[in-house]
């Protein structure tokens, strides 16, 4: 299994969980560029946002559901949050495994990058 | 109607219209910060990512596949293309109606704002 968010979500590396379901995965990003700044994956492998089905809207929507729960959770409801995700090189995507960045915790920028 | 984008997605108030359907209006934002960037939004009016219900998640994954179609059909699906929901003030959200920022056509940085 070489995807890193695949062998993160099946336990065989491990990350500083956030929060964790039978389809989501949530961790501390490493490279955090804000105070809060988590990671929601599906535990299914899906490369990009481009890989997206029918089939995969509830699970998106439940990704940025989990990202909202997360931010009220850590006080960062009202003040607010940014959630972004990246798709392919142009945007910086490293890691070919869908993944929704939370970053809240300081003011964020426009534009965003 | 208050909300100015569900005056848009009423009809009430003209915008670039991108794509539209029964549940999704996609128009060009009027102050681009890229090349293509486009606000994919419900015609239902939800306030924030913080009012999504589990109700919503295929909404919200529509939002997300709408994006990646419009970014796909501009010639960017390959290069890549970033999409954004901000939530609340220190996101910068200004328009308190949920809307899926997609952004494509150059590089885009890291932090995300």
């Amino acid at each position: 299994m070489p995807c890193l968010f695949c062998r993160i979500a099946s336990g065989e590396i491990p990350a500083s969980k956030v929060y964790e379901d039978t389809d989501v995965l949530a961790f501390n990003d490493i490279n955090p560029q804000a105070p809060l700044h988590v990671l929601i994956v599906p535990k299914r492998h899906i490369a990009t946002t481009n890989d997206l089905t029918e089939a995969d809207e509830a699970l998106v929507g439940k990704l940025v559901r989990t990202a909202a729960a997360i931010a009220a959770q850590e006080g960062y409801g009202e003040r607010g949050y940014r959630t972004v995700f990246n798709c392919n090189a142009e945007a910086g995507q490293t890691v070919f495994h869908v993944h929704l960045h939370l970053l809240a915790g300081r003011p964020l920028a426009w534009p965003p990058g």
